[in-house]
Order: C-alpha cells, then sequence, then structure tokens
C-alpha cells in the first residue's frame, strides 16, 4: 500500500502505511489545539482568522494544532473549484504557505483541517500535515465521501463534487505518530484500527458534522474510536454559521484512551487547548489489553 | 468455523457462523422485552423472579425477552461453581428447565441472557437461546473475558473463574437473525461487524458493567456497535444491588441502526418493553450505504 502521492520537490517524513512505525521515546506529554473557525465566504479572511487561531492556540502552549474540515471555503459547491489549491504548485497556493509559514515560525506540527484540492483535474478534500520545519510531512485525500439521502432529514452528495482518496496516512510527526481522517472517515472502525495497528497515538479527525449527524454520532463516534483502539482522538469542526445553508455541529473535541472527553466547545468560534499525555495510553492498554484479549482467529467470516 | 456446540439430542437451528442467513420475510416489526433483574443468592428466588419477569414482558406485548448477564448467579466466584448447571443434562438444569417453559408456554424467543455453565470440568460464562417451542436453539459462551487491572480503579480477572468460548453465534430464530455477544464482547468491533455481515438485525448483549466502566462505555460501546453495523443492538443488565460486592450500572437499553437509544432504564429492577422495527434497517441502510462506501481494499495492514 502506499501513502498518498506528495510533490516530489518536497522533502517529507510520510511513510507508507505498510510501514511499522516508532512513537519517539522523548515525547510522552504536550498540548494540541483545536481551532473551531468561523469560515466565511472570503478566502483571505478565513487564512486570517486561522492563521490567529494558530497563534493563540501557540500562545496557549499548543505543540500540535488541527484545524477544521473545510476551513478557508464554504461548505458549498458555489465555492469548491473557485477556492481549491494545488499544492504541487506551493508558491500559488496562499493556504500551503499560510499553513507552512506558521508551522516554521512556531515551531509547532500543523494538521492543517482541510481544504478543497484540484489535482490533474479533480477536486480533493485534502488535509495537509507540516512540521516545525514549515515542510509539508503528509496530505490526506478524504477517503469516505459523504453521500446520504434519508428523505425528511438530510441528503447531500459530496461525491458529486469530489474525488475520493485512495490511501490511509499516518504520519510520523514531532510529538509522535499521528492517523489521519476527514469527517466521514470516522465512520469506518477499520480505518482507526488500521492506524491503531501501525502505532498511532493520535488520531486527527477534522470534520465538518452538520447538526442532525453531529448530535446523534459525532461524540459517540470518537469515543467508540478512542476506546476501540485505546489511543486519543482528536476532531475540529468549523463553528455554527447560522446564516449559512449547512448548519455544523461544532463541538471539537480531545477523547482520551479510555474514552473520557478531556476538552470540547460548544458550536462557538472557539480554541479548545488541551494536554495530551501518551502515558495515559500505557495505563490504559497495559490495565485492559484489548489488543491481546482481541480473538482474530474467530472473527473472519 | 463451527457454532457452539449443543446437545446432540437437541433439535436446534443454530447456524454456523460461516453460513448465509435469511432473515423470515414475514417477521417486520414487534417488541422486545429487557428484564433487567435484581439477583440474589439464592437461586430459587432468582428463577422465580425472572419467570415473573419474562412473564411481565409478554404482558407488554414482548416477543422476545432478553436476560441479563449472570442472572441466576450473584456476580461473584463464591457462587460461580455451586450455581453452575449442565446444560446436557437438561433435567437436572433447573435454568434450562423455566427458561424452556416460559419461551413455549408463552410461545416467545428468550435470549437467555448468562448463566454459569458446567461442561467437562470447565465453567463457562453461557447464553442459551429458546425458541417459542421450548426448544434450545443456541449457545453462546462468553468469548472475550473480563480481565483489567486498573490501579486505583478496578481489578477484576474473570479468566481466573472461566473459560472462554471459541465461537461467535448467530441464531435464526423466529423474529429474525440475532447475533449474540456476553457484556466484554461488546468491546471488539470484530465480532459486530461478523454477525452484521452474517446477516443480523440484532445484537443482543446480555452485560453486567460496573459503574466504573458503564458510565463511561454502555452507552458508547452499543450505540457504535448499532451505528457502525446498522442494526439494533439489545442489552441487559441486572439491576444495581447497593449491598453486593460488584456495584452493577444497570441501563438496560435497545438502540436503533441509526444509534438512536430507543429506550433505557436506570439502575433499578425493571422491565424494558420497546419496538424493533426492521425497515428503519432497511431505510438506514438505503440513505447511507456504509457497507457500500467501505474501502476493504485500503484497510489491509
Amino acid at each position: 500500500m502506499m501513502a498518498s502521492s506528495t510533490p516530489s520537490s518536497i522533502e517529507h517524513t510520510m511513510l507508507a502505511a505498510s510501514e511499522q512505525l516508532q512513537v519517539p521515546s522523548n515525547i510522552t506529554k504536550f498540548k494540541i489545539g483545536l481551532c473551531q473557525l468561523s469560515v466565511t465566504s472570503e478566502k483571505n479572511q478565513n487564512l486570517a482568522c486561522a492563521r490567529n487561531s494558530i497563534k493563540a492556540a501557540v500562545e496557549c502552549g499548543a505543540r500540535l494544532v488541527v484545524l477544521p474540515e473545510m476551513w478557508n471555503c464554504p461548505y458549498s459547491n458555489d465555492y469548491f473549484a473557485k477556492f481549491a489549491e494545488d499544492f504541487e504548485n506551493e508558491d500559488a497556493s496562499p493556504t500551503f504557505s499560510m499553513l507552512s509559514e506558521a508551522a516554521c515560525s512556531h515551531g509547532i506540527t500543523i494538521v492543517g483541517g482541510s481544504v478543497p484540492e484540484s489535482s490533474d483535474g479533480q477536486l480533493y478534500n485534502t488535509s495537509c500535515v507540516f512540521g516545525p520545519d514549515g515542510k509539508l510531512k503528509a496530505k490526506h485525500r478524504k477517503i469516505h465521501l459523504f453521500d446520504i439521502e434519508i428523505p425528511g432529514d438530510i441528503t447531500f452528495k459530496e461525491s458529486d463534487f469530489f474525488a475520493a482518496g485512495d490511501n490511509p496516512t499516518i504520519v510520523d510527526t514531532d510529538v509522535g505518530l499521528i492517523g489521519i481522517g476527514i469527517c466521514h472517515d470516522i465512520r469506518f472502525p477499520e480505518l482507526a484500527a488500521l492506524y491503531r495497528e501501525k502505532g498511532a497515538r493520535i488520531i486527527c479527525y477534522p470534520g465538518a458534522f452538520n447538526i442532525s449527524t453531529g448530535e446523534l454520532l459525532w461524540e459517540v463516534m470518537q469515543r467508540a474510536r478512542a476506546a476501540d483502539n485505546q489511543l486519543f482522538v482528536a476532531t475540529c469542526s468549523p463553528s455554527r454559521d447560522s446564516s449559512g445553508s449547512y448548519a455544523i455541529w461544532g463541538h471539537s473535541t480531545l477523547v482520551g484512551p479510555s474514552s473520557e472527553i478531556i476538552a470540547t466547545s460548544g458550536h462557538e468560534e472557539t480554541v479548545v487547548v488541551a494536554e495530551i499525555d501518551y502515558s495515559k495510553i500505557e495505563l490504559q492498554r497495559k490495565g485492559l489489553p484489548l489488543d491481546k484479549q482481541k480473538r482474530a482467529d474467530i472473527y473472519l467470516s
């Protein structure tokens, strides 16, 4: 299996999911910042808002900052193509440049939420991860697009606008191994299980659940992924825009390895900063070794 | 893969998990009863209490009745061996006889929670399923035993007392295909996914989560198993006995295929009766076809 492709000119440490990865032994405790951003139809304003929010998270001590799904662009087909950027031409990508500059100038790791990516005539819903040197470390294209049609509740077909990614993304960062999923990717326990198996200590899911599925599933999904895999799950959503056509749930959250909510928010624009302590993972896995208790011999159909 | 063994003299319709099963087309809507029983150190009292509770559920219209984990015996090693019964010698098993009689006289399906089973010199934590003719349809031995040691919180080692079962159990009943798990079995998403793949419309988990793990995980686990597999999940717990050494969470619950709680309880002795409507499964799976959206090609490690 190959990891997502990245520009060959970019030095990166993104790893194929088939490789066995190790967490740097020197990182045991650090702060994460979840920037629950207000998204407008002005890209420059969104970039400035994100930049300020990253700074605010860093000022609260964050060493890892996560942005929401689709934070530089309204969640509407009227904007996707117009706002899309080609990350292989980074000089012409203001989003790439801002994230790279922010990561480098603050010396942090950024999971850059997601934005529309234009590549080879396709649009993707893509998350870029930058290291403290400002370099791109990984690029995750949303694998599971959100196609839903529940009469009287919600109809949405993301695959009308975007092509799907084909690769899980696990990235070796300054703060350990991180698995990346975008929004609907969280609905698939198999992806989270793969990340755990490959050594991820955190799974970051930028997401933009709507009010309907958000109230029902946002908390349950992230807590289940954390509990089943005994790792941290961090989600980051845009804030709710009551004037927009797509009402967003918000509630960016950090969940710990026993499924406990460590920090969360409402639906307003905010920054959630909270501590990740990897020793909690060891404690949990030692006390309740789910991995050893699994019976892989009997789950086969 | 073989299903759990049953006495050869018993006619049954238990199916090997490797067979493809079909839901009877005539069942679309029925009531389930969850008997949240108070468990004492008097087995006869527990049997009488369960019998009354089954009757109460039936009087409320239940066609499928679920009992709790370890309902005929206190959850303590002081009682397991003494209360254990050998289901292969059914005439000498008052628990077997009562469940068979209750199922037959009411013409219902009973998922008989779990009780200690004695077999070949081993003890198992076992659930028996009876059909409306009073015959044993399936026997599930708890696969994943609850061994946990979290200092300052909880220490418990079920494998000191019980041997583990080796087989998933999916049973073709009068009210459709049911997958069976017992308590800690719910922590393993792979088992639920297997049941869904084999056609289960409901997974019944008799369980006796304690207060600590119950408050944290009981609801999250059952809602996640339901949401991920788009089926019904029914849990049934004993009620809390404040004088006992093992404080039980209670909260027997029916969850629907979009993760919604249809009915639940507190921790007191009670019967929860609620409607299962299979058309909700079809609606959910048609509107959000998670199975088709899965990317089995990329989850492999």
